[in-house]
């Protein structure tokens, strides 16, 4: 979207909170464009803008996704053994319907395994330059395992942010969240991920062409690590080798 | 500064890649108001832009901090209990050096007592809230407690992005990341931050104003989850009690 | 109370299914006194018999507690470190409240220290020898340590059979419940257990009187387990020792 | 056995500890039936009582089972996923030789997986519900894992009331104890709890008939926590999938 | 003792097994100086042996601690911050009455701390490097610390050579042993080394002179990890720090 | 090798420090008998001797393995359940290279399961007694697993004496080493001890011979703990046993 500018308003003045519609003068915005369309995003809602021709100094903030200055904050959690294609449709279509979105880094404490080859640290950044240029909030979160299902969902709630709506189609997950009173969204599209990932460290493992299934940052992210030279040495071991 | 824009331009095409100083042609970007002097970041580096009156649409990129496309990442530990001015100010200094920096959340499992009295995901929100205008792509990783000390660098540096320099001035952090080999930087300012999350969590318990010694938004995100209630309540706690 | 006996009556014949007040026959009970009045309890309400003289047989079950033939149960949790006569108050008066409770002991893990003195094993004999006499089905559940207070409220519900009310004084916990929204009844009888323990222990360790402030089979357990020589022994130690 | 009532005597005085054969007058149980033989358990001993006619409130207690007024106490380990009619059959044979039963709960902190289904809250329910009429004191005390075999039976040991015979078919079980010097009775029939625990299993998640296979109160628990619902859930998960 | 060398004959040839006292040829030895009295020690008991100068290649081994053959091993626990002259006397002692000599390493997982400087690799190589000459067979083995001492006699014992007497003055350790049925012996100057701990640690923190307290190969060990300053810089920390 | 003494120098005067080849007196060490040629062993380099006949207290002592009296020492890194002649060969291998090897006894909490059926403190019986005639110097440290590969190495280091070679053909082994800095030296013939190992437990279970497998103390350990019944016995159970 060419002419399209995301950004925060973070220190949007009370004097300028707004209902409905109506104009303000945002102080210290002087760059913003004539005539051009944006989208801005304060912390509690979203609004689209428009530039006033006469001074150049007004906008116009034009509240377009929620009512009643309501933010809505999803939590998508999973392993990101790497961040792939399939988690960002996953996340295409979750953005839709939230404003800001937690990125649960599951099994954060493994690395090093075929199964789980990047560190957390890792998973961060594959995921933060993947969704850099998105029009969501979005925070990734490492979440350790604690092995025991019966307190997972406390778990996720005091390491993340607070959310509203869990999205997953992992029946475990579904089911802890719905025991613990917390909505949550399926879509057939969202196991994918699973699938996909295995199919990724396959490729990796065998010399495949992974790339092709992830955004161009994880490339980016696991070239730097060496982390083909990793996964490919990993899998060789025999677990009885410790 | 009025007149300023900090933003990413993630996606910057490899032909436009800069050396020295030059003038590039953004397509994309035409909300870039003439005559102003922007910061623009991209993943690798720090450039000052010039704005090309004389179509709109052209910008010099003047990289103004780094040689060689090199990128600086800095880490810095806190427990941040709550985050406050203290570790504001250090961080003003620290974003003085470096282009990214990860903000370790230190003991982040615990919660609901006196020294501890907010979760993970709470001092997520406090601290990317207050960051949010920063200058200084940032990162809030959670870092749960293993108790070991010999294991600890290796501990946090596989939950954190990859980093240069470490700034503290705790001494034990210090010695760790020196055993391992990792570049510490100290200033007296730094271990500031310890006598002043103390003075704020006494102020909170007393009913004083620690309103004056956190960012704004710190104090948003504890008015929402009842913060100071909590921490009243749980600081007349006996031990003894579970 | 001369006379009244306690049992339960877990295999009720649905076809003795009793709403409101009526007469049925009992079979196999044949030992019922005449003319005595009892109180029988089964799994879902609670009852008081009348003894029919006719034929030996038939007794009156009058439901006096609960309408809708509901259950309450109730959860108290302690470190019973012993078991004393300030946790048997307590219980007094709980047992006005509730049909079932569940007695959590805290720290189950710890023992053999002047603070924790005794086994989860020994705590659960003092309090199921304390209580057995009770017109009140108590179920005694070690609860071991997970130090994370933000999930230990899920992990006693995992632990616990299910409860409707936690019954506590101690903030910490009260504060945590309700977060959970477990509601939380308290009365200033009920801290006076933390004071108690303490009181027990230091006579304990000191040669005082200490088997006053316990019920007696407390001072059974706690005589079969050495447990006197044992506090008195572990007081001497210097953390430093091993 | 119609015409039998067991119940306790915990607070027998001890002006009335017998020996041998005698006549003592128990008052407060009046309620006892002329002619009647019961039998009547206190914590230290097993005795049968004839009813003395000539005045209803003399009996006659005879010391059966045990020489020296010794109490056997016997421990069962199992994860009780559910507690089923294979557990119930071995706890029938072992109430032949104790007059108190552990039964430690094994994995008390896994649930919500097809191995584990339910919490130790749970199968604390389904136990003491099962066993309410039997006549012997049993214990249902929930054994966190320590995953080390080495220090398993200190660990068990230290959970559990004080118990003088292990019953189990685990050859592991077995081994365990046995190294540590506990006597362990075994039996043929007390590993068909295993094979049966996998078939109570498959029949819930593939929709057969499970009710069958457990006493009547599992049924009923398993059905106030949905578990059937939460093991065909939790039984799709790809564990991946977190 | 000049002329008196120690030394293991591990692979007695079970020809030359011997009883009581007899004289044996060995052959290999060759090296064995006329009219010297050694002392041998092989795997299962102890001699004297005394050279028989006629053809310079038979001794006499006199079997002088142990009858039938047996051979004793102790346990000695100690944290062991720094190893110090207070153990090295205690192991005199114990020198005289076992054969060989377990020394747990306590807390072996701490490190970094005034309380627990040295890691547990160090302190093998201070305890290994002060005993090598001693005539006992020791074993230096880390002991991680489990944090519950109802098990922690079944940890030390699955992670130590098997024992049969355990030293300590420390009255939870003592306690401990006795509980589980292993011997202790006390002597009041077992416990000197705790006091000795904290004042050995004292002076290098203070720059007093704690050489004098441990023996030379500490020294030398501490040296080369910088342990002085190591201890020196972590005593400042705040455990508020991290 | 008749003839041959090793043994230790621990205490050789600084006085008598040697550079080069050169004759020192060796007071105290009168029994080193005329015209045998020892290999003396001091704590930073490797001796031959050759006793000067004149006196029969001089000794020439040469240097005969390292220059700049520098000293190496290794680790390698097992599981030794149990320790057998794959390891030996291997240690025999390394010991061309190394003055002192550390051996890591991995996993070391695991025991009584078909996959590590010894304790770690059998496992350093096992090496001490098959390792107690090598001209090496050998440190047998039991190391718990913490489930992390990230931290692993750290917590190896912090447990062992420094090392400066890491001896391994186990590619996880190898890859953390590596990314760790530390040197790592391969051979084909290192991860022949996995395969053996296998083979040895499946004889054990088998009733076949392995004692072929192993050296012979360890066979002799095995027997004192009665391992080839526990073997037998657990690898009966089912895992769901518990």
């Amino acid at each position: 979207m060419a002419g399209e500018l995301i950004y925060f308003l973070p220190t949007l003045d009370p004097a300028h909170s707004i209902s409905g519609r109506q104009t303000v003068e945002l102080k210290g915005y002087s760059h913003i464009a004539p005539g051009v369309e944006y989208r801005i995003r304060n912390r509690s809602t979203r609004f689209s803008t428009k530039y006033d021709r006469s001074d150049g100094r007004l906008v116009t903030l034009i509240k377009t996704l929620h009512d009643g200055f309501t933010m809505t904050r999803g939590f998508y959690i999973g392993r990101f053994q790497p961040y792939h294609n399939g988690h960002h449709n996953v996340i295409d279509t979750i953005a839709e319907e939230v404003d800001e979105l937690v990125l649960g880094i599951g099994s954060a404490g493994d690395s090093h395994s075929r199964h789980d080859p990047f560190t957390a640290g890792e998973r961060i950044m594959m995921i933060t330059k993947s969704l850099v240029d998105y029009d969501l909030v979005t925070y990734a979160v490492p979440i350790e395992d604690l092995d025991r299902n019966s307190v997972w969902v406390s778990h996720v709630q005091s390491m993340s942010p607070d959310f509203d709506i869990a999205y997953s189609n992992n029946p475990l997950v579904i089911r802890l969240f719905e025991e613990a009173g917390v909505e949550v969204r399926q879509s057939p599209m969202f196991n994918r991920d699973v699938l996909e990932g295995t199919e990724v460290r396959d490729r990796m493992v065998d010399g495949g062409d992974w790339q092709r299934l992830v955004p161009d940052p994880v490339v980016e992210v696991i070239e730097e690590s060496d982390g083909i030279d990793r996964i490919q040495q990993v899998s060789d071991s025999d677990s009885n080798g410790i």
